[in-house]
């Protein structure tokens, strides 16, 4: 069973390669970046800017994949793919979520970005507390390497 | 540009149609799922159960769209469609965090599903905090329509 899916826009972002992207948004916090929603889609942009968070689901366009296990930067094992946010996957979504800082016709000023400059966007979804945000979570392997992630890039898009 | 992607597993819920279907996971506390992970992809499950929530995408199969707007179950009027978590989306994805109970070979046992039975997986993300919980968000028109998030079944994929 195939799935065909096209892009709705372009995420434009100061990275311009795999190193040096910030893993995740915790660590971009005064970097801006820009999504460009094709202008086919403008009407579906209405009511989003009442939202200071969005979740971007967007193609790992340069992903080297897909690998069953990676070894995260932030650990000295190989884990799990699936327990892992590495692009290696074997359907090369991302997620991140990211502030909404201003909505001008097709274009979002996004605060945050952690993904590379001409990412391939899919989907744009409204964060709501309600549905994603859970307390008293337990995170596995990246607990205990939490304290490590103080590094602002990482090497997630080459080899391992 | 069209991405190819192919399911990774089956999720089972005992919600058999849309109608009836509850809307997003916080309705479901009592209710099990199975994710049933293709035996291929076996050793990216490693790891997984240390977490206790984990972000499923899936594709909305039954989605009727793409749509530029919709009445969301919540609300009296139109809203642009990624300002909603409707599936009459451009590109079909659908995303929710359940609780991860057990995992058992191929076979994830989880909580508080939201999405029909059969529908097909496209990934599994660790659900974790420092990238997935943010504060202080605005929610625009679902904030005004929060006190009407009682009721636990949905129109999501009927009509508007």
């Amino acid at each position: 069973m195939n799935i065909v899916f096209s892009p709705i826009g372009i995420i434009h972002t100061p990275f311009m390669e795999p190193e040096g992207t910030p893993i995740q948004t915790v660590f971009s916090k005064e970097t801006r970046g820009a999504v460009e929603v094709f202008d086919q889609y403008r009407q579906a942009l209405t009511d989003l800017d009442g939202f200071s968070h969005i979740i971007l689901l967007y193609y790992f366009h340069q992903s080297r994949g897909p690998k069953l296990t990676c070894r995260p930067f932030l650990d000295n094992q190989e884990r799990g793919l699936f327990a892992t946010r590495a692009p290696a996957r074997p359907n090369a979504i991302g997620l991140s979520i990211v502030e909404l800082i201003k909505v001008e016709n097709c274009l979002l000023t996004i605060g945050c970005p952690d993904m590379i400059d001409g990412t391939p966007l899919l989907d744009i979804k409204p964060y709501i507390g309600d549905f994603d945000v859970k307390a008293n979570i337990r995170t596995g392997w990246y607990a205990t390497a939490q304290n490590r992630v103080q590094t602002a890039a990482d090497r997630r898009f080459s080899g391992s």
